[in-house]
């Protein structure tokens, strides 16, 4: 293997005392939504706003060169079975959206599946929930995202009682296997729990309705949800419970802060990816036969 | 309507005085590759490469701006039909997954569709060769990118003689008739040929072969494909002049300096964008009665 290169340690990594991965990540227990503050910045080695842009851009190009190598190994190593799934969920304005656009916008799209789920079609009605979460995974090579995934068949559905409680208390021992499965077969899994503040979720609703740009974003059943803030958190609470493993966790991200918010989701990949320590996949033709062959062309 | 605002108009704009557009855009009649200076830098605003990144920082607001509006057209506006279709072709080492990176990786990852298209498989060549094409259109609000196209049906399959003469030559009036039924649907179709020199392809695949991070894209049958430049560069200059039309215009893209070839294309969707002149879609609900809503909550 001539081509074994460790990856270069960007700043933050070097500033930052304990990956954000531990600072971030759900402890195991019971949990209450209460002890995650959503206005808190862990682990960020900067001072605040102001300085968010230039550590973002500080980390940006490490990130590139983990994700293309990612991208490399899934493309010409054969015995490659790599592929990373960022799962994003949260309440309306948590900032699904923005992270998608900020954070995993600083990688390559060529190496981004990207899948947003919304209230299932008639068609995907007919099968089981999960049939639609399996097409939407990332093949190896790529970082998949999905914006809200299979969590919502414990959330929105549990909240309205779309199913009898008798059929979706089942599904957290299911999600925990179906995730297991997934990580055998060589899945980073990344779960994300956007965590934005009831009072700061109204400030940005408000927000939503003063600004004719920003209408779009707007939907009347978001006061709906906003209505039933409780039950959602309590949704949450046993999710995050039940279902942070060892090899899918969930981390809560702070979000009220978007610029932490940004930061945080785009640091955690860089650990996850530089984690998988994935080396440039070897020639898979005979090197000097090509520069050969090249050098004796016009 | 309440929303309408015009867009920002972007200091490179203001510099240029021609649109890319024109400067790009193939002349009708007879095409001969050797028109095209592929280190030209048509409409450039700066000095060179030194100032190349400041330029593209100084479109990106714009470009992410005009993107978001057709986004949220496509989502919130329901007699919305607007789309975009941008064609990348170009030889090997021409920079078409350099140009997504750099110049698509500007807008929001959630307003674009990308699909690279390989050799067929064996479902796709069941169909017919526009079957895949169709399947992998964008949707409204969206900016679709191809990495290749239905462009290979008339390159490789000519030079190749993948299928008889009698076929591939009546696709250029067949691909005329398919461009202008989606044009007609709504879709902004921008054809960019990345014009890279034969030159310079000897040196950027000198550069993959010289590099064991590059080696993931080197593929022996690129040279293949190499010994085969007149027969490619006729393809193209008949693909250029038969469709080249109207509603679909083809763009020779200088490729040779790859700053250049990066801010082209950027600028280039900028100015289609900007030319949709989409305004934020007006609110589907009662803005008054929701604020009420919202103020009424906790």
């Amino acid at each position: 293997m001539a081509a074994r290169r460790k990856s270069p340690k960007s700043d933050a990594t070097k500033r930052a005392r304990e990956p954000l991965s531990s600072l971030l990540r759900v402890p195991s227990g019971p949990v209450r939504m209460d002890q995650f503050d959503p206005r808190a910045t862990p682990g960020y080695p900067g001072k605040g706003k102001q300085d968010a842009q230039r550590h973002v851009d500080a980390l940006a190009p490490e990130l590139s060169d983990l994700q293309e190598r990612l991208y490399a190994d899934g493309r010409s190593n054969p015995d490659s079975v790599a592929k990373v799934l960022v799962v994003l969920q949260g309440m309306d304005t948590s900032g699904k959206g923005g992270v998608i656009r900020h954070a995993i916008g600083l990688v390559d799209p060529q190496g981004v599946q990207l899948k947003a789920f919304k209230a299932p079609t008639a068609e995907e009605l007919q099968h089981h929930y999960l049939w639609r979460i399996e097409q939407a995974l990332p093949g190896r090579g790529m970082i998949g995202i999905f914006d809200r995934s299979h969590y919502e068949d414990v959330l929105v559905v549990r909240v309205d009682s779309l199913v009898p409680e008798s059929v979706w208390s089942q599904r957290y021992d299911e999600l925990n296997e179906f995730e297991a499965k997934l990580a055998a077969n060589g899945t980073t899994i990344v779960k994300c729990m956007l965590n934005v503040s009831f009072d700061e979720q109204k400030r940005r609703l408000a927000e939503r309705l003063a600004d004719p740009t920003k209408y779009w974003k707007y939907n009347p059943g978001d006061l709906d949800s906003r209505s039933k803030w409780p039950a959602y958190m309590e949704a949450y609470e046993v999710l995050l419970e039940r279902c942070n493993t060892e090899v899918a966790p969930w981390y809560v991200i702070p979000a009220d802060r978007k610029w932490y918010r940004n930061w945080a989701v785009a640091e955690l990949l860089r650990e996850k990816l530089a984690g998988l320590d994935i080396s440039w996949p070897a020639a898979e033709f005979d090197v000097s036969a090509e520069v050969g062959r090249l050098t004796a062309m016009p």
